[in-house]
C-alpha cells in the first residue's frame, strides 16, 4: 500500500470564521495529495488545558506517519516558540504554551523542535495567524518528505502545563474535574488504577452527592441518575445518565472531586 | 475507476470532545485508504429521532458501496445489540436503538446483522465508547474487504421507533412535527401526496396560523412570513421567510400539526 | 502527479440538519474521486454578507482547480440565478446574490456564467434545496471534467453587495465593523495602508474608547486589555486580548468604526 499522508487540524477558530479554511487552501497549495482530516475547532477559546486534554485522548488512535497541527495560541505573534514534536512516529505542529503537554507524556521517546525556517513558512508572516502563515505550510511541507531536522534545531525544554496530581489520604483520594465533554460528563484526574474498591461516597466542588450509582456504563441506571463510573479513557468520570452533569453539579475544568473507598 | 472506499460519521458527540477524533483515527489506523466523510456531529444528545430522521434524509443520496457509522447510543454497554445493516448497497452500523428505522425503510431489501465477533473490534472494549472500540473498527475492517456475513448473524428483528402517521379526517389532515431543522423549518410527517389542494387553514400546536401563505419556496414571501410549503424530501414544511418557525411558533418535535384542506 | 479534484462546501445549514450530509452524497455518487473539503457550515443563517466575507478571507489561499461550492440562498426558488464563476484559476458556484462580490474582486479576470443546463442538474429539482439538486451534482460534474461553457452562457451582470468605503477627513478615517470572528475580534473595512500613523483615538458605536493600546498582536497586551491592530489580512482590528470585543463594545457588522490618527 502506498504512503498516504494524514494532516489533522485541532483549532479554537471555529467554523464561521475563514482560518480554518485559509489554512487548508495552504496546506493544499503546497501538498494537494495531502489528506486532511479536521479533529476539532471548537476547542474552547484560548483554552490551552482543554486542548492538551483533547490531543491526549485522541492523537495516540492515529497511524504512525500522520501529522496533527495544533493551533490555541493567545501568544501568537510574541516570543513564544512554534514546535515541531515527533512521537510514537507521529509528528505534532503546535506554539510551545503547554498544549502538547499531556500527548508528548502518552507517546513516546518525544524529539521536539523549533521551527526556525522561513522558506516552510509563507513568504508573509503576519504577527496574528501562524496557523495560516507557519504550522499549515510547514505541516504541508513535512508531509511532502522534508525532514523534521530541516525546520530547525532540536530543544531539551519545552512548555509544561502543571496539572495537579490527585492526592490520597486514607481511604480518601483528593482530585479534580479535568475535563468536561459535550454531554457535560466530567472526567476527572483520578485515574482507574486509585480506585481499587467500590467508592462509598462522592463530593464535588461543595456538594455532597447523597445519591450516587457506581455503574459500568450510563444504561445501568434510570435517566436522571448521578452515577460514577470509569471513563473510555480510564479515569473516574461522574455522568447524568441522559443528562448533564457539569450544569447539575455547577462544576467545572478545575471543580474539586473527592471520593471516599 | 478503482473503487473508492467512503466511511462516513454521524454521532451526537460534539467536536469539542475528542471522541470523533479517536474514531478517525482508529479507522485510519486500520485502513489508511479509507475516505472519511463526516454527516454530523451535532445530533442532539442521545436524540434517537433526530439521527433516524437524519439518516433517512441523507443516506439514500450515497452510492453504493458507502459504509455509514452512526453512534448516537444512550445504550452503550448494556445489552442492546450492535447492528450491521445492507440496504440499497450501502452499509451501515449502529447500534440497536431505532436510529436505523426510517433509513431501512428509505432503502430496499435491508439484510441486518449482529456484530458479535470481537476480533474486527478494538482489543480492549471499553464499557462506554463502543463508537471508538467496534463500530469504527469494525467499519474500517469492511471497508477493507471483509464480508459482512463474517461480523455476525442475521437477526430478523431489530428496534424499530414507533412514529406516528398522520390521520385523515374528511378535509383535516392531523400530522405532527417530525424534525426541526437549523433554519427552524419546521418538517411535519404529512407527505406531500396526501395534500391534494392547497391547505385552508394551518394550526401547529395550539396556535392557529390566521396568516399564512402557502407558496413553492420561501423567497415567493415577505420576510417574515409564516408560509406553508412542500419540504425538499416531500414533505409538509412550514416555515417563517427569513425567520425562526421553531421559536415563531414555539413547536418541538412531536408538536401536533393540523391542515384542512 | 495527477491531478486531484477539490470540491469545498460552505453553507449555512449547519450539521445537525441533514442537508450538507445529502450535498456530499450527491458528489459522491456523480464523481467518488472528488476529495470534498468543509469550509464552514456556520455561515450565519441567510447572512450574504457574512459569507462574501468568508469567502474573500478564504478561496485566494487554494491551488489553481479547486472548485467552491457556497450555498447561502434565500432566494432559492425563485428567479434569482444560479452562477459558475471562473476567477483565478479556481471556480465558484453559488446563487446569484452577492455572496461573490468580495471574491471576484480579490481574484482576477473572473468569467461568470450562469448555470442553466439541466442535464448536470439532478432529475428532479426542488424549489427549496438547490445545494443538493443543482450546485452540488454542477460541481462534481465540473471537477469530472465538463468544460464551464456546456454549464450556461457567459453574463456580464451579476448582483453585488454594496459594501460601504471608509471615508478619510483630515486626521479622521471613519469606517464600519465588517466581520465578527468567533473569537470576538472586529474586522474593520479600514485597509492597513489608510493608517499611516498610529491612531490616537479610537471609537465604536457610540462608545469613545479611552483606553486602549495599538498592539503588533494580541500577547503584547495584557488579557483584558482593549486593543487595535492590523489584521491578518489587511484591515484595521480591534480586539480584547483573551476576551470578546463584540460583546463588550456591543459591536455588530455595520456598526461605526472612526480611528483620529
Amino acid at each position: 500500500m502506498k504512503m498516504i499522508i494524514f494532516i489533522t487540524l485541532t483549532t479554537d477558530f471555529g467554523t464561521a470564521s475563514p482560518y480554518v479554511a485559509a489554512m487548508k487552501g495552504v496546506i493544499l497549495s503546497i501538498h494537494p495529495e495531502a489528506r486532511i482530516h479536521d479533529l476539532s475547532h471548537a476547542i474552547p477559546p484560548q483554552n490551552i488545558r482543554h486542548a492538551a486534554h483533547f490531543l491526549a485522548a485522541s492523537i495516540p488512535y492515529f497511524p504512525a506517519g500522520t501529522i496533527h497541527v495544533c493551533v490555541v495560541d493567545p501568544g501568537v505573534g510574541t516570543e513564544r516558540a512554534a514546535l515541531l514534536a515527533e512521537a510514537g512516529g507521529q509528528f505534532l505542529l503546535a506554539p510551545d504554551n503547554g498544549c502538547l503537554t499531556s500527548v508528548l507524556n502518552a507517546l513516546e521517546n518525544p524529539i521536539v523542535r523549533r521551527l526556525v525556517e522561513p522558506e516552510f513558512w509563507r513568504s508573509t508572516v503576519s504577527a496574528t495567524f501562524h496557523g495560516r502563515d507557519i504550522f499549515a505550510p510547514a505541516a504541508a511541507h513535512l508531509s511532502r518528505g522534508v525532514k523534521p531536522a530541516e525546520f530547525g534545531p532540536k530543544v531539551d525544554e519545552w512548555m509544561k502545563l502543571e496539572t495537579p496530581a490527585p492526592i490520597q489520604r486514607g481511604k480518601a483520594i483528593h482530585g479534580e474535574v479535568a475535563f468536561i465533554d459535550e454531554f457535560g460528563n466530567l472526567i476527572t484526574n483520578i485515574p482507574a488504577d486509585m480506585i481499587r474498591t467500590q467508592p462509598r461516597s462522592l463530593k464535588v466542588g461543595k456538594q455532597i452527592a447523597k445519591h450516587f450509582d457506581w455503574v459500568g456504563t450510563y444504561g445501568e441506571a434510570k435517566p436522571g441518575t448521578l452515577v460514577a463510573l470509569l471513563s473510555s479513557d480510564g479515569w473516574l468520570e461522574i455522568a447524568v445518565v441522559n443528562g448533564n452533569a457539569a450544569r447539575h453539579l455547577r462544576a467545572a475544568v478545575g471543580t474539586a472531586v473527592s471520593i471516599e473507598l
